[in-house]
């Protein structure tokens, strides 16, 4: 359906109404200034910062398969923040919601001590649509995950239609990286019971990941695994089923191919990092060492 | 559906995943330290803080017609909140969640340099259910509200099923008391471009709205129409509908009646507050003289 089209009503009334399809993916999440930005950061603006709010938010939406549908905007203005500030903030959500196809339908905004915005997207999905979890990993899987990791864009674009083909094409689970791969497997191997191991020298890195491994002071791999907000997707295959997914991806990736880096394999719930041999096991949300 | 029964997927994966209605009500509520509570209250618990939270939001969905789904909850933490008294912001909403058969489904919580919680709520209607906005008022239409106001409960119960009757009944336009009749109603006069006109002697009042009134050094009847925070309904109903809008929702509200205490008239977008023969007209969201 268009964008907005779902919209029976919108912003002005007590709240938002939308015609529905038969399963309905939510998601929220809040940033806070002096915790996940900070204002004199020069290469970061208003726009910016709205823009991010409403990628991390997409990017849940992206990771369980769905399609995205609506956000709604709950924004706190601190005194510092000008009232055209703060509308530049929303800008910078509008021109992702535009590029996605999401529909901004509704918000609150408030006084706040800092800038913060809580952004809640409700997707959509019909009701024998698979949609990813977490817990869906099986030992024999293969591991994969898309576009170049560690380059930390100022403005991800949330891998939408990307999450749907591989969540059509037969993934069993999915997450998407938001504090980088080395932690975020372990969701994976929480939630389904399962070790996952993965090969650092595999992790797809481009210049950005260069660059961010120079100003971190790190190998370009550790960059690629650790430095997070990437919103890219890692999804677990079955083996049977890896080129009909490496398929299905291309298709909607204008001709991207994913990246193999690693399998599941029975054992306690953790993370196995293996690089040139040496061998470290993440039993926790501990940082890469 | 009973309570969770419409949930497929909930907290631990990247996105809840609930089964829909054919329509979809979305409502965003966020609430600061300093800006809507303050923490030195000493009559205002951490569960009242998350009880006040949800009911904010879940009054919008009421103010709709529509029946309450899910909240999702994303809370900022600061150093000066225990983990233990954000846990009781959490049980003070989830009280009023079973109270009313919401489901939180989802949320986030981070650090932030204060207490807040930014409340979404999905509710659901079916698709020819009536809903009602803000913008349905017409010459000729009378105007009840229901309960008592100016009172300010602690912990205020979402006129959930009273709105659901109201709509359904036939009222013409709604919604919820959050800053006080005088201001609310502008809100309709604006958005259906009418005049409305208020008796203040008739608004109903009880022992809460006399504390309030004494704490405010105001009487009693301008405690009703400017003190907030009611979480009453206000509804318009055309005079053919008012014996079957009173009778629906004496069915749904124990036995109570609405009190009719205006109505509507042509003219300028504005509220026409009448008490003793005296005459004020708002034609903004300034405060009572």
């Amino acid at each position: 359906m268009p964008r907005g089209e779902r919209v029976v009503r919108s912003i002005g009334d007590d709240a938002a109404v939308v015609k529905a399809l038969k399963l309905c993916v939510t998601t929220v999440d809040m940033v806070v200034e002096g915790v996940h930005f900070t204002l004199d950061d020069p290469d970061l603006s208003f726009q910016d910062i709205g823009w991010r709010a409403l990628a991390g938010a997409l990017s849940d939406i992206a990771a369980m398969g769905a399609q995205t549908g609506e956000a709604y905007m709950a924004l706190g203005v601190p005194s510092h923040v000008s009232e055209e500030q703060a509308l530049e903030v929303m800008l910078g959500a509008e021109q992702l919601a535009e590029r996605t196809g999401t529909t901004i339908a509704g918000g609150d905004v408030v006084s706040a001590p800092v800038l913060l915005a809580s952004v809640t997207v409700v997707g959509w999905a019909e009701r024998d649509q698979r949609l990813l979890g977490r817990e869906g990993a099986r030992p024999g899987d293969q591991v994969a995950v898309t576009g170049s990791l560690g380059g930390r864009p100022l403005r991800p674009l949330p891998r939408l239609k990307e999450g749907r083909a591989l969540a059509q094409a037969g993934g069993h689970a999915m997450i998407d990286l938001s504090d980088g791969i080395a932690t975020d497997a372990f969701h994976i191997a929480r939630a389904s019971g399962v070790t996952v191991e993965l090969e650092l020298e595999r992790l797809p890195t481009n210049e950005a990941t260069e660059r961010t491994a120079a100003r971190m002071g790190v190998p370009d791999w550790n960059a690629a695994a650790t430095a997070g907000e990437d919103y890219e997707l890692c999804v677990c295959v079955p083996s049977k089923r890896m080129d009909r997914v490496s398929h299905a991806y291309k298709r909607v990736a204008g001709g991207a191919d994913l990246t193999w880096i690693g399998r599941i394999v029975e054992g306690p719930a953790e993370v196995v990092l293996r690089h040139n041999g040496a061998r470290q096991a993440l039993r926790g949300f501990e940082h890469l060492a």
